[in-house]
């Protein structure tokens, strides 16, 4: 689609000069930033906050393709993912440091793509760049994201924290951003057979955008805050929703019952799933980069969660002998695996 | 030299095995460090305190080669470059988050060995390992790390504050990790023609440990609070000493004088670089890696820092219009040029 864009070799600013090209225009807006790039180090100030630090490691041909992963959708998509992980504490993210290594077929232009979605995530979720290293891989592009957030002691939620009673409940619909890389592994295959057919991505919009360009849930932390809930435990869906579910009954020491037919699904995410003959519930399950919230909350906050229409409440805690089980439709008790993305058991 | 040794492929674990693997043992030192690994992001406390934070991202091939740098040195290096950064700051590092992208070559056994010099840095600097992600590449490893430390709001050194008449100071010696890797190259050739040569480094101790198991001088912060000395401007010296006495000098919009006979050089470094037809100051401008503190302190701190055997008063600060100079043993002043080690140069 480049083919006629200028194409400018990295050589051609060395180190020094990308690093200044990509920052040059980043103006810092939270008061915590206190010093970003330029420095051995960034300087950030928060005075009567807990800080908290997450941190992810994206590998070309692991966790992304780009054969049909936009750079700009790419830069995005990897700000959030962290973002999502700060959220799941209960703390507002303030600053990212983006360390990127590309190999030399990448251009200028194609780095600015990557950087343009990186700085529109910080626009859009009221981040500043702060800091990172930018160097070369022999292969393919990696990027290093790490985010800083802060909160309030007494907000933080931690995974251990779940209470035998308490509701479970997930935001927005899961398995969406699974089907959405189904579909484009589809059309990547139809490419490469015949790279003059269109692709057919129609009337797949919503799942696509699960995919390429997913939200982290801020708005579910506003939402939780203005309601007066503080969640017994928290974490963010990147793994599907069984890997999470089995994370936040080990932690807790707990198990709990999740109903089958209460867990949220798209219609197109269904849709899709019939097509492929997939089961949609096991792109729920085992799916992943969902990127929703799995939160649980004492059961006098039911009425509270029950009439929000983004929250789901799919389940509840039990004692830990009970174990982590899938309630069927047909009542059947399943013992939750976590079969989520383990990049590590496809080498 | 393993070949007698278990190895054990990390699919047998999968990523929360091999993670809870790598940190199981890990104890929290810090007060700062209120949740460590195990939850979507570490928590950390910082009352009345500064924070900086640090990133580096390094590739296998680029910033390392796995034929002559052991595992074991190669975590404990990746840690220390970045205390460091931290280090340059006037700031104590506290914690570090670790990330790493691994190919199915690589078993437990030789993830345990890398981790072994990042836990040993740990317990050398007193630093908690809070956090981090454990991943799969296509092709070779992949090590982000990121540091955080904590500092007294007044204490900060940035590059910025240099003043005309400071003297700039540098501690330690240079060019030696430089050298160093000049001689592991030199015997990584030799052993490619002849497996069965042994390598030549009898003599070669002091460079080889700066190239493989170099420090941080967090004895240079402390000696500097010791004896009452602020600098006024602070830099580390990870990409040789022309490159950094450039960015101090632009930061703080002033120029320099160097004495290219005051740099400090070790007796192994000079003979090495003259055995190689190499100039050893051009191994201490432009080698890079000697991690070494740059600084400039002020002309009325001459006394203190002259008495101090490590530290090496190496020029003076000048108005800008006299830009950055090197001053030969005649006399002659030579523009000083960033050739420092740059990657995206070398493609």
């Amino acid at each position: 689609m480049n083919e006629n864009k200028k194409q400018t070799p990295l050589s051609a600013l060395g180190e020094f000069g990308l690093i200044r090209r990509l920052t040059e225009k980043i103006e810092l807006k939270n008061n915590s930033s206190e010093k970003g790039v330029g420095d051995d180090a960034a300087v950030l100030s928060f005075p009567d906050k807990k800080i908290v630090v997450t941190t992810d490691l994206l590998t070309e041909g692991i966790h992304f393709n780009l054969m049909y992963v936009p750079l700009k959708h790419l830069g995005y998509k990897a700000v959030v993912v962290n973002l999502s992980d700060v959220y799941a504490m209960n703390a507002q993210p303030r600053q990212i440091t983006v360390s990127i290594a590309v190999s030399s077929k990448f251009s200028l232009e194609a780095i600015e793509e990557l950087y343009s979605g990186i700085h529109m995530a910080c626009e859009k979720y009221g981040i500043d760049l702060v800091g990172g290293d930018t160097t070369t891989s022999m292969t393919g592009l990696v990027i290093s994201i790490t985010a800083i957030g802060e909160a309030d002691a007494e907000a933080i939620a931690y995974r251990s924290g779940a209470q035998v009673n308490d509701l479970v409940c997930v935001s927005g619909d899961l398995g969406g951003a699974y089907m959405g890389l189904q579909l484009l592994e589809r059309e990547n295959e139809v490419f490469k057979v015949n790279p003059k057919e269109q692709p057919q991505l129609e009337g797949y919009d919503y799942i696509l955008e699960r995919q390429l360009k997913p939200e982290a849930r801020k708005d579910v932390i506003e939402l939780l805050n203005e309601l007066g809930v503080k969640p017994t435990s928290m974490i963010d869906i990147s793994d599907g929703l069984s890997s999470e579910i089995l994370h936040l009954c080990e932690e807790s020491q707990v198990g709990c019952n999740i109903y089958e037919d209460k867990i949220p699904m798209d219609t197109q995410t269904k849709l899709f799933a019939q097509e492929l003959n997939i089961n949609p519930i096991v792109a729920a399950l085992n799916g992943g980069e969902d990127y929703e919230l799995l939160f649980t909350v004492p059961l006098a906050d039911h009425d509270k969660i029950k009439k929000e229409f983004d929250f789901t409440i799919i389940g509840h805690i039990t004692e830990k002998g009970n174990g982590a089980n899938l309630i069927t439709g047909s009542g059947a008790a399943i013992s939750l695996q976590a079969q989520g993305w383990n990049p590590l058991l496809k080498n």
